[in-house]
């Protein structure tokens, strides 16, 4: 049984790197909070014996071993990183959860047929350097080493420096460190198990996703001077954008989701008519198909927006995940840990991209779900009370036993 | 006559001090570019013997006495501030070519009857602190000292600070430095005057000018997990606004203007529902009942785009400056110059706000306009010729001294 006491003040302890006063965490990938509370994990694990692996886009592995060393480790894990305005559970939860497990295993002195390997993944949030998932996707081949090194964050610093700067470059190849299987706990950051009052989220799948990168070119002039038929108004163009954008989604409905979250104005003064704009848009669905007709709406509209008021236009895939199904055997591990602590389940979707997603294309993975208050996430209000995130953890340690015991 | 190559020379020669890649200047008001060009015009003042007073604000006036000590002084300038992507006319061409009226007297040893005064505003633009034109707002009595001395730029800086900064924060109380007319020439910053083949523009008057700063706040919120009809997305809201203003001022073509300038997004993540939307609305029209209709408009919108979304907004109004129209004795004196010179000229109304407009409201004043290339302005591409420029600063000389012999 997990230590619910002990996983609560690691979380309270973790959660003083990046705290905000809102009651927060701003924790952004390779910063130096992030530093931080990579330092305190690794000593967490060498205090229990395990060995760390940092890989060479900083995707931190401690092993556990287990009795059968011919077996591929399986993984748990999330990611430590946050939003500039997140909360205190999405991917931490995970982790410290997951070292949870670990501590409750040394504390019981039980040894696993297979190693355990405790992951945390590095910038699973892409909020400072987009995508999302951005360790997981190197380790799983879905993004290449050097474009990943290349992506840059708004003060123009690339990943790989800033992976330099914190000092977490580590010597492993990414994807060189072998996993059989991988199970991830994470918050619903959404309001079905809430709603539905399941304790436990058993999570089907994640739905797919697509990333772009908007520029809109026009003409900075002069507010008071300029006519308004000579005006060539990019800020105006990304209204129409965002407006679109919402409305595509709405023609999708229940299931699609589509958002314009990151919008910049050039030269942003009260009285110049906006010469450019960035934005990106996030456009989300179970189904292939209904993606691209999301994005064929955005492509669209980009080019109704840039015909209509002389603008020009420039669109950048930067990710594209397809609606993943996770393996029944993991699901079925899960199950069968929440009926054996007697918890009401939700089958899921999961709304939210995770790492599990990519790593779901290589080996047997799934999640466990914990609810949400009100399904608000990214934000410093998140919530899920300390009895949902034991149950949780409990749920983990005995999913990763019973798929250990096949 | 005015030396056109010596106003061209200092035209080159100050467009250094905030120069930019692309042939502007960047030069925010109060900044250490600002200091340097003041400390430049204070040394080139002080050759021609004049005195230099600077006021509470920052506002620079250097006193060349006339012949009768009783009369009040004949004001000439403009500023020196620009945008921050600003280029090199708007404003720097008023003061440099008042700065040569005066080279021309002294070169020509000729003392006007009253004293003449040329005048460098603070932070005619706006740009880093709003709203624009707040020295000779402050001057005329529009403004509070007290108000202008707490804006903040957007770093959090005061008006006041940002004087003290850069030590320009005068020992004169704003207002207290006395003069009985103004001159004023600027660059037309719109396309008319290029457009009909008319090197002199005989400014009647400045439209209306009304500013606001809108908030719109909903929740951020993941964009993955967050079902549709649950958003309260701030960012929609002012896509809307930004649609309903443009909108707004089609309504009432030709004459009005109507712009979001700035539009800043918080958190301004791409996985972030936005959950903050601060920006600015700038109206303009030459009568005060359309700019009650254009403000209406505004009004409503932001209410239809509350309630429609569940956001709560805040709407403040920064800046109400009524349309203007200038002194019929100083416009006939900026006409017959202009007939001096056998200048062909266009009556108009200037669409841009100019200090002139504060300080019509307290003495006789005009300006006097030359072209634009394209009607450019607020943008590193402004362009007005070196035989213009010329022709600008002996029409602004000329109108001086008919205005000076009445
Ligand atoms: N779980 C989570 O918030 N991941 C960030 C990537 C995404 O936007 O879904
Ligand atoms: N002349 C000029 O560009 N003034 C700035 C104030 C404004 O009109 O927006």
């Amino acid at each position: 049984t997990i230590n619910a006491e002990r996983l609560w003040d690691t979380l309270t302890e973790t959660a003083a790197i990046g705290a905000t006063p809102d009651g927060g965490i701003a924790r952004l990938t390779l910063s130096d909070e992030d530093r931080r509370v990579r330092d305190w994990l690794r000593a967490q694990v060498e205090a229990l014996g395990c060995t760390l692996t940092v890989d060479a886009v900083g995707n931190m592995f401690a092993l556990r071993p287990g009795r059968n060393p011919d077996l591929k480790p399986i993984a748990l894990g999330s990611h430590l990183d946050t939003q500039p305005t997140g909360g205190k559970f999405d991917g931490v939860l995970g982790v410290l959860a997951a070292l949870e497990v670990l501590r409750t295993l040394d504390g019981a002195g039980f040894v696993t047929e297979a190693p355990l390997l405790l992951v945390n993944w590095t910038n699973e949030e892409g909020a400072r350097f987009a995508p999302a998932m951005l360790g997981s996707g190197v380790y799983a081949g879905i993004y290449a080493g050097d474009w990943a090194e290349a992506r840059q964050d708004s003060a123009g610093t690339s990943f790989g420096a800033a992976l330099d700067a914190i000092g977490y470059r580590g010597a492993a190849p990414a994807g060189s460190v072998p996993f059989g299987a991988m199970f991830e706990l994470h918050i619903e950051q959404g309001p079905i198990l809430e709603a539905e009052g399941a304790a436990i989220g058993v999570v089907q799948g994640v739905q797919g996703m697509r990333w772009f990168e908007v520029t809109l070119e026009g003409q900075s002039a002069h507010t008071g001077s300029t006519p308004m038929p000579m005006r060539r108004n990019a800020l105006l163009g990304a209204a129409r954008l965002v407006e679109a954008v919402d409305a595509a989604a709405q023609a999708h409905a229940p299931d699609a989701v589509a958002t314009v979250g990151h919008l910049t104005v050039t030269p942003n003064s009260n009285n110049v008519i906006p010469g450019h704009v960035f934005l990106t848009v996030d456009l989300r669905h179970p189904q292939d198909a209904v993606l691209d007709a999301l994005e064929a709406a955005l492509r669209d509209a980009l080019d109704r927006v840039t015909v209509g008021l002389s603008l020009t236009g420039k669109l950048q895939v930067i990710a594209r995940t397809a609606p993943v199904a996770f393996d029944p055997d993991c699901i079925a591990s899960v199950r069968r840990a929440a009926e054996k602590g007697g918890h009401p389940t939700r089958d899921m979707v999961s709304g939210a991209g995770h790492d599990a997603a990519h790593v779901a294309g290589l080996v047997p993975t799934t999640m466990v779900f914990v609810p949400s208050a009100a399904g608000l996430s990214h934000n410093p209000a998140e919530s899920t009370a300390p009895s949902e995130c034991a149950a949780g953890a409990q749920v983990l340690l005995d999913a990763v036993l019973d798929y250990d015991s096949r």
